[in-house]
């Protein structure tokens, strides 16, 4: 199976070990082609390079089976990617950790298309991932 | 002219301010459908409230012929309005304010098929607007 995880990084994101373990856990299920981005320190201001990596993300998006996105953290890339993978139907499964700082946009949180899924413990979100990637259409 | 106006307004958007000069430069070329985002208090802990939201929003950006984004603010709701405009060819212009506190991401930034477009006062995102809104195919 071919994942894309996807999670904000510039601009305060996840904490890098919740990053860590999600992608982990989600290694166990196949090729996730953005591990990476646990490590990434978060962004650039040369556009040149921003433009390797859209054309490096977008190619990895559309070549997966699977979208998990953590979305506690605002990101402009993330609603990007969701975007573009419901269009392509691509399965979508969103994490949001209760009692985040930020509420979830409407656009994520009131849209029936996509799983949206609440955790609070780490633990929880793992629980999430494998119902979503064992259940019987993918969806929970 | 059908616009739909996008901004982060969950979890500290851009300034009423700019909002609403934005958007009263808009209505100039036709009508701006989300007008109301400007006075909007952020958000709802209420899934069928998103529900209706995500509905009314997600036609309005359908029915749209061009989508005008203010990108300084991370937004879930934002990219993902893009992601889908891009997906459905419909014409987007990117604004954003050199000096956020927020790096753009690679994902709109890097995109080469999206008008991204940088501004330090308000004055000069109006005169980006008219060049895109009255330019040769719409792109700067």
């Amino acid at each position: 199976m071919k994942i894309y995880f996807a999670a904000s990084i510039r601009g305060g994101g996840i904490d890098p070990e919740t990053c860590r373990i999600l992608v982990s856990h989600l290694k166990g299920y196949g090729t996730v082609f953005t591990e990476h981005i646990c490590r990434e320190a978060g962004g650039t201001d040369d556009r040149d390079l921003d433009e390797e990596i859209y054309k490096r993300d977008i190619r990895w998006l559309r070549a997966s089976d699977v979208v998990v996105a953590e979305v506690s953290v605002p990101s402009l890339g993330v609603g990007y990617e969701i975007g573009k993978a419901e269009e392509w139907e691509t399965r979508v499964l969103c994490l949001y950790r209760k009692g985040s700082r930020n509420r979830l946009s409407a656009m994520i949180g009131g849209n029936r298309g996509i799983a949206v899924k609440e955790y609070v413990e780490v633990d929880e979100a793992l629980a999430l991932i494998d119902e979503f990637l064992t259940g019987p259409k993918g969806r929970c």
